[in-house]
């Protein structure tokens, strides 16, 4: 019998994606152009150039076998080592090969990561606003996701709450920073009481409390900042990391598990990967995009079209009178909704083609996700639609 | 805390593995030509020259977003198509793309598969000799995979104790043919009668008995035979396919479901893998990889080598005296041990350079495999170090 779980989730569609569909179907009317779709977080920036160039010299120096051949369960070693050395250049902890297990994107890092901390029945903590798909993602493994209400201040964490809510049953915390939706990128003070707060619960319960680091978005900061590194300020992180930000080639699913060297038994934990593995039909990520993706681990897409959005569009929110956090990074902004519900006002917004993600999915009702990763012309061209939206609903 | 079912997996290591790694460092003292390697499965033939080009084309002349930027979850339509039309046009059942899924390969296919249609607790049938990894693939699903003893006369199906096994805690069965580890394609008759058992079990027991066929060595069939398509004979069948042993590109991550467009809900089970992939991680496979993949479907490498290697490995263990089923396909040969414990016989072949597994970690003790994806020459050459091994230590 087909397993009723599995079936009862096919009702249940994502409103990111029915949105998505709404635009192309609109775009099919009036010229795709002419939809200001601000729905999906797909980077719009091509990969970098030297990523293309060592694909085709590996498809055409290197031996068939050798290219396409199985990869070791762990990644491909010099891929490990070259992680490795780059993390270890960039953050200061001392990362070796042994730290790494290479994945398929973050979703392939993740699913890893919270096999690898939990059991059924325990649960792990996140963060409102949240990507959405961590509840799938963490219930269909047994565990169960519990989310902690949101700072709507200032999008960093609600320590109230999460004090509350950081019970003996909680055996790993979810983090994203840069964050999707709010693209917040959290504090060195919020990671440092985040710390604490965790380092003095686990001991009270007598049992490690794991903080799960997803980080795809780690690369796209602005204002010439970097997002401070969650492994610098806890051992027991588990940093999942994705290049189909950075690198703009999300289809190629790509990333890796790094666990800090200051975590105890981190080694151990890189091999229990393997073993995890075997049970969700991973194996490894596909070896030329790892062998090509070693070339470039310090390069990224020329990004700066998110910054210059970024600007545009918080100058023109905040003028309309929108309350909105400004980004510090991603492609993502998460402003006030001007009526209570958001699901609402983004009805609304869609008679004027703009297409905008209501915050009840992301955990953070009132609230809306504008992802603008799209081209500079066209957000300046939505302007107008925003403008003429809020003067003739809201004024 | 660290999940401890994944740590006490540590400790057991493949055979198969250890036999390689033995191998490797053999070879480091003898040479590796000088080592008679027949411990794994990894094709040695390159990929097509088609495949190769396809690739290049799609790097140097495809927009970087339309190439790399995410699969739709189901796979990339076109290919999907694709692959619907190969296998109607090559099977003569009507496949169209929402009876296919795109997977990781073999193992991501079979990970979906086993979650359509088995909870926790239920059972999952397959054949001895088989491939090892079943037993992590289905055991960590939470589902119990039970083994059917061997029928050694032929390496076809042992049907009584089939029968006996096939409870009403069976909601699965899980096939592989042509066989790894014993080179044996099964049979019509074979297929025919397992059907017909199925069928009556299912209606006796209330409930559908799936067959999952695992069809990774479905193109290497020798003697300008074909394998005779599973799916012709059963309704239920989950076809999961790879292209890691036909297109020789094991570590490339892709292969298919295949759902019997004459199942009773294909179409459904089609989207309910897009579920369950939410759950492990899976997301689809690499969208370059996709789309090289379908424009070589109805293509093969060069896979003559193989029957050589099988023609001579054969005709010279029969002269030797062993007994053996003379394999239809893949590149393996699963001969009698020429003593009862095939580990003992295993080890004293070691002192000839010769690697050889055990039968059982196939589920069929007494009998050791020979994965002969190797160099003719070699094969060649590893014949003077057989008769060695033979004449010096059983007769």
């Amino acid at each position: 019998m087909l397993v009723q779980k599995y079936r009862d989730m096919l009702s249940g569609k994502s409103v990111i994606r029915q949105l998505a569909e709404f635009a192309a179907e609109r775009g099919k009317e009036i010229g795709y152009e002419n939809v200001f779709d601000y729905s999906l977080g797909n980077p719009s920036v091509p990969v970098p150039r030297e990523f293309t160039d060592k694909m085709v010299e590996l498809l055409t120096t290197r031996e068939s076998g050798e290219l396409h051949g199985y990869s070791p369960n762990l990644g491909i070693t010099a891929v490990r080592e070259a992680v490795a050395a780059s993390l270890e250049k960039r953050f200061g902890l001392p990362y070796r090969k042994e730290h790494i297990f290479m994945a398929s994107g973050a979703a392939g890092a993740l699913a890893h990561a919270f096999r690898l901390v939990t059991e059924p029945g325990d649960e792990i903590l996140t963060f409102a606003p949240f990507f959405p798909e961590y509840h799938p993602y963490v219930d269909l493994t047994g565990a169960s996701l519990k989310v902690v209400p949101p700072d709507t201040e200032s999008f960093q964490i609600n320590f109230d709450k999460f004090e509350e809510m950081l019970t003996e049953k909680v055996m790993a915390v979810l983090l994203n920073t840069p964050n999707n939706p709010s693209g917040v990128v959290y504090s060195r003070d919020t990671l440092e009481r985040l710390a604490g707060l965790l380092t003095t619960k686990a001991e009270l319960y007598g049992h490690e409390i794991y903080l799960i680091s997803d980080e795809p978005y780690r690369e796209i900061v602005f204002d010439g900042e970097a997002a401070p590194c969650v492994s610098k300020f806890y051992d027991n992180t588990i940093m999942c990391y994705s290049f189909s930000k950075s690198l703009s080639l999300p289809g190629e699913r790509i990333g890796y598990v790094a666990v800090n060297p200051r975590c105890r038994n981190a080694e151990e934990m890189i091999h229990m990967c393997v073993q995890i593995s075997r049970g969700i039909g991973h194996n490894c990520p596909p070896s030329i995009i790892q062998l090509a993706v070693a070339e470039v681990l310090d390069k990224t897409s020329d990004m700066k079209v998110y910054e210059t959005n970024r600007n545009i569009l918080y100058r023109e929110l905040t003028e309309l009178g929108f309350t909105c956090v400004k980004p510090g990074g991603t492609f993502y902004i998460f402003p006030k909704a001007m009526e209570e519900d958001a699901k609402v006002f983004c009805q609304k917004a869609l008679n004027y083609d703009l297409i905008l993600v209501p915050g009840d999915t992301f955990g953070a009702p009132g609230y809306f996700r504008m992802a603008y990763c799209i081209d500079t012309e066209k957000v300046e061209r939505s302007l107008e639609a925003l403008r003429r939206f809020v003067k003739t609903e809201y004024m």
